[in-house]
């Protein structure tokens, strides 16, 4: 194996395929990364049997030269090494030969290394997903559905299936559900163009989460495909392989109450700015508990009160506030987790009761739902 | 006590006197940040018993009113909390008003808080020290001085005076020497316009470090006393007081080789770069060593060896090698600090042969000096 290669190029590949690698893996193989030439490109991989990520530089594209002189083959490097050898190499250019004897040279400039390396014929395959079963979608819709929902996952393993997001694909409709039975986060988009259909699908939340980060804002489209047992998101560059989780998700639509005794309106930005300030003083005490106050038509007061340390209290006007007088208490985290994924100008808060749960739609969009289960406090 | 302030003026003093206020102290009341208020300006307080720093914020300066409406006074408030409420209030002014029994009162827009404050009496006074017995210099110079020397301080607490940096002035000459005993850092400067000289002061580089954190460019000039058992900073806005080691500093001076046998004359960055390189597979050794070989008139070359992982090899075109030729290895670490505290493009290296101390020195610049001493390989 053999070929010369732009070095910001690669540093960027490499940096995509480490976020699968974990240092920490049972099969001592996947603590490297895969490279491998073929005649019209590179590709690297990186693994932890959970996540596979697969990077392609091909060798020229939108006519320029990525990749020069190559001699096809394939090699294992020690992932702990080689980012930051790539990321210090002097040139612009850097050259990577590998023998028989698994001997690797990497070259740039005057600097030469010397590597041994390990037979990727004991890599473990990818597993071969049937690709003509899939639907595609523009990447941003997908990764702000992402950061909408997978922070409302579980991180307690004592209900696996929780720390997975929730993807259903019906009537044209893909939904995004986590839950960590505290609160809830959920949404949905149309799909159009396919007659896909799949419910119970789990995702990690932590593969959603690298996903996320690698997933390039300047490409266009996403192809998804999903199987028995693992779901691949498919970019020109990408191949992002997950394995599912076992198991039945809950079902959650019963938890979403249908009816509202108040109903506020309000400028999401200051709801969040306002929790924050108030949870300061909370953060002490379980759950960072702040309580949220109606005061006639169009003003709400937050207050939290840490007796030992002191007590914080602030007015917002509200555009409207419809329905009961409320005194209710939550979450300042769960609250800024949920205002943050809102997205809009305004949201509507919907209660039915300091006991009950309550949920957060933005103004004029329905397909964009947070619901927090309130905190008794008395 | 009341006033009303600008709250960027007070987020940037808050966050200077937290460098000295450390949560594991054992009087209680320094975990608190000290708030006087004068008819002239507002004082802050930190302190960890070993550095002390006091922030100044004059009612008006150069035109321009910082602070209005005080009612002179004193407080001590939870460091904890205080500083993250300043900096997510709601408005640019912050109002902050103390009562008989304690309790303060923040006050910025709609939003109020109102906390438990403890009584600034029981704080301890910071040291009087007489200032007639000073010394001043630019800060930009002093700042310069503590990053070339204070790296070199020893970590290890079995000679406690090693993790200090040893300040002398004598014959109008300010010196800085630090050292861990396997490197020697120093620097001097001449100071003009005293007649003061002290010797074997050591403060300790935990108090430089901070220091160097809070000291403002903007500012010109530091004005700097000592005294038997502590060390005082002073600018206009800022008073930074520092206890010192207790102990005799070692004589530094006779470790240093007054002859070479071989000396090399480098651009500084180049050999960074080569040696921050050939150290990535050095890591997992002690001390990261590497090896430098001179190979005729004008190159050297770089290696490291690290059996498991692989070797790396570079070559530099260096200025000039004079002398006898040589393969010495060092400490990676040791030699990326040194060069880095060089500041200069061309770097002059001074061997006497492969097991003894050699020096570093910038082309043309005397005041500067780095030791280390060499690793014994074989």
């Amino acid at each position: 194996m053999k070929f010369i290669i732009q070095r910001d190029q690669l540093i960027s590949s490499v940096q995509d395929v480490m976020k699968a690698i974990s240092s920490r893996t049972v099969i001592p193989i996947l603590t490297g990364i895969k490279i491998e030439a073929k005649k019209h490109g590179i590709s690297l991989t990186g693994s932890d049997s959970d996540i596979s990520i697969e990077s392609y530089i091909p060798a020229e594209e939108d006519d320029v030269v990525n990749v020069e002189q190559i001699e096809e083959g394939s090699i294992v490097l020690q992932a702990k090494y080689f980012p930051d050898i790539v990321k210090k190499l002097p040139e612009k250019t850097v050259e990577i030969e590998c023998d028989e004897s698994l001997k690797v040279t990497i070259r740039s400039g005057k600097a030469e290394f010397n590597l041994n390396g390990q037979d990727a014929e004991e890599y473990p395959q990818l597993p071969k997903i049937q690709t003509d079963n899939s639907f595609e979608m523009p990447i941003d819709l997908l990764k702000s559905m992402i950061k909408q929902t997978v922070f409302a996952v579980s991180t307690m393993e004592t209900r696996p299936i929780l720390t997975g997001v929730n993807v259903n694909l019906t009537n044209n409709t893909l939904s995004l559900v986590a839950t960590d039975s505290h609160r809830l986060a959920s949404r949905e988009v149309p799909i159009s163009d396919t007659n896909i259909e799949f419910k119970n699908v789990v995702v990690p939340g932590k593969s959603l989460n690298e996903l996320n980060k690698i997933l390039d804002d300047a490409e266009e489209k996403v192809e998804i495909s999903v199987t028995n047992n693992q779901i691949l998101f498919r970019t020109k560059h990408l191949y992002f392989l997950s394995r599912l989780l076992d198991g039945n998700y809950p079902e959650t639509s019963r938890l979403i109450p249908e009816q509202s005794k108040t109903k506020i309106q309000v400028k999401t930005k200051e709801l969040l700015s306002t929790i924050d300030r108030a949870s300061l003083l909370a953060r002490e005490e379980r759950n960072n508990v702040v309580r949220l106050t109606t005061q006639g038509d169009n003003l709400i007061e937050i207050t939290s009160n840490s007796p030992e340390v002191g007590n914080v209290t602030e007015d917002i006007t509200v555009h409207s506030i419809e329905g009961e007088e409320l005194k209710i208490s939550f979450s300042s985290k769960y609250m800024i987790d949920a205002l943050k994924a809102i997205e809009y100008d305004e949201v509507i808060i919907s209660f039915t009761g300091a006991m009950r749960p309550f949920i957060m739609r933005p103004v004029d969009d329905d397909s964009i739902l947070q619901l927090i289960l309130p905190v008794r406090t008395y």
